[in-house]
């Protein structure tokens, strides 16, 4: 199998680098540490296509980032790219909002079980911090609590004190305690009585750089409850799992419901947009606090989502997605299994996180991922990955038959 | 002349109270006090184009709210529009970015003197956070200057406590002196030694519901060389001006530079991008920031705005804008003495803000502005309005003809 080389993204990495922070800004360039070794990956894209992107060099990858998530029905949709189309023909950003926004609002109510309403933003980051404030204003409360690892976007309240340009008041109403675990979040509630505005959560904890671990039974039970009893409001931080295990919320998934839910990624197959959902008592308190954007009123993304959300019902997209997710990451353990590595599986299978547990400094993972990428199987070691509905099982059969090869370079290579 | 009613857009918004808090959000809905008399103004638009919008009701109108300010070079701008739609047949939303990330930031280094680089988010307020978190990293500093009035987005840091959902400590690092008032500045820092890390500030004070203010001579010389002896980062908030007084950036166009420069509404003609630009000694400090977003490596946007700047330098669109906003103000200056009335104008002429002096209620201002808004001039009484360079003489000429009939019809209801 021949193995990719990027010496146009190099180059254009190097042009980069003068004129753009870090040559790629954020946690996804070359310089940041996710992406190990630098030469196995490609940098830039010349375009992309159902599954598959193609790099500046002319190399082609599956990608099972999917753009960290937005990349739900394929790249370039024919169906949403049309609708999106056909709605920049008439407006996109205005001064007022077109209908497209007051019937995106009503498909949200009617598919996800906890909305009642819907307010739109352009970030998971801006309906994560809206629902903070939203908890706040409705309770009266300061106090928030997250769990350890959990990613909710990049505002402040979110990161940790010490980080560059993090101050300690941005945090010190933070409460962070592990997932999982009811007992330390009744000791929470129970050391802040009568203090805590809102508990914040990924439906199932997916952080970066470890396993993921699945909501244990009785879990969110045991949160809606202690929620539900004590007046704090729940928010679920549905950005990266939202319309991936199920169109009518995560909570709804797990048999439970939030009070506020957020939506970004899986929205409009990419398009730029995102969501807060919630129930009927908070739409006063949603509506009170201050908050709006240069390109909130977008009718495009609107249209866009329109699309996506139908598209997913009449096909049933998480039923595909956890098909074929779950196909994958077993012929991914068998493989490993069958040239003697153990490849460790954990989150739900249309967006698995996965690594190789025979060397725990997470170097021989690296090694196994970087050498799939260079083969043409977009994966990354820092992340867990995600399947969209253009996948198919020929895709699947060529991931396997990548991920042997590449076990086979490790075991060449003496480990 | 035909007044307008709108039976569709009211119908509409009652749908959309049921499924939307507060019918639409943020400060743009009908139910905020900006739009009054509500019954003036349309809610809702069936589509938009050069320097028009049109109602769900068959209504047109010259739109002087310009979408509150990225309709810079008229709605659906062909051009633009074929460059964006050339880069969604390749690829928007992508695991990694396409190489238009890197021309856009080499073209911004190119056109905005204080730019040595260029990071890109989506909203105003992504950038105008960033710039705060980034003079903190590079200063090690937590306090923020800002100037009374001004606007740099929802974020809680730019926010007054007691608004909902703010907490003290959201803002008891920011520092509030009013703008044009380089002692209070003085004093400020005096008081706080060794402790500012930055001061953001528009370029020139366009504050909501009041008269806007430029600055007075010698007041950003004051600032540059304040903020130069102190080691404070001055920051602009160019969002709302950036690209309508010189595609220079308007530090430049004011005689200054700044040390970093946020862009977005006039960035890429309503495509949804926003721009941290600065210079070389605070890339080291950009970078160290965690910031990162779901959308930010959008290749639509980033073509549209190199094909929206390519246009504003080739045509001088600030120019245009300018010589336009000059004869609209002037006009309507005339037309209200002609009249009888005290028109009072005060900003740049691209982005004038105007109200009636006869009575300090602001009432008759509203009544006009809504005789205005009926007859297909859409004005608005809380804000700035903007010029685009699809506007014509021809516009200018029907604006005041009808800013004419509407102050009859105030002398004609006796004021």
């Amino acid at each position: 199998m021949k193995t990719y080389v990027y010496p146009k993204s190099q180059a254009l990495f190097e042009r980069a680098t003068k004129v753009i922070p870090g040559g790629i800004y954020g946690h996804l360039g070359p310089s940041n540490g996710c992406f190990i070794p630098v030469s196995a990956y490609p940098f830039y894209l010349s375009r992309a296509e159902g599954a598959y992107m193609f790099d500046i060099d002319g190399n082609k990858f599956i990608d099972y980032m999917c753009a960290y998530g937005p990349n739900i029905l394929g790249y370039n949709h024919p169906e949403v790219d049309a609708a999106a189309a056909a709605q920049q023909k008439l407006s996109d950003v205005t001064t007022l909002p077109g209908s497209k926004m007051v019937e995106l609002a009503e498909l949200l109510v009617d598919t996800v079980d906890s909305a009642d309403w819907a307010f739109f933003a352009k970030n998971g980051g801006d309906v994560t911090s809206l629902a903070v404030m939203t908890a706040r204003a409705a309770t009266g409360r300061k106090k928030i609590i997250k769990f350890k690892g959990g990613y909710h976007g990049v505002a402040p309240w979110t990161q940790a004190y010490g980080n560059p340009g993090i101050l300690q008041e941005d945090v010190m109403e933070v409460i962070t305690i592990p997932f999982n675990d009811l007992e330390a979040l009744s000791l929470a509630v129970d050391a802040n009585p009568g203090q805590i505005a809102g508990v914040i959560a990924t439906p199932y904890h997916h952080p970066a750089l470890a396993d993921n671990a699945l909501p244990e039974e009785g879990f969110w039970q045991g949160v809606r409850d202690l929620c539900t009893e004590e007046g704090i409001v729940l928010i679920i931080d549905d950005v990266r799992c939202g319309f991936r295990l199920s169109v009518n919320g995560s909570d709804a998934y797990y048999g439970f419901e939030a009070d506020l839910i957020c939506f970004c990624k899986g929205l409009a197959n990419g398009y730029n947009i995102s969501a807060l959902c919630g129930k009927e008592e908070f739409k006063g308190a949603v509506s009170s606090v201050f908050y709006t954007g240069s390109y909130w009123l977008s009718a495009v993304p609107m249209a866009a989502a329109l699309k996506t959300i139908e598209l997913l019902k009449e096909m049933d997209g998480p039923a595909i997605m956890r098909r074929l997710g779950l196909r994958l990451t077993k012929g991914l353990e068998e493989a490993a299994q069958k040239k003697g590595f153990n490849l460790r599986v954990t989150g739900e299978p249309s967006m698995w996180n996965m690594r190789l547990t025979d060397d725990e400094s997470g170097i021989l993972h690296q090694k196994w991922v970087s050498e799939c990428v260079r083969r043409g199987v977009f994966f990354c070691n820092h992340h867990n990955l995600f399947i969209n509905t253009a996948m198919t099982d020929k895709d699947i059969d060529f991931t396997i038959e990548v991920a042997e090869e590449a076990f086979d370079v490790l075991k060449r290579e003496g480990r």
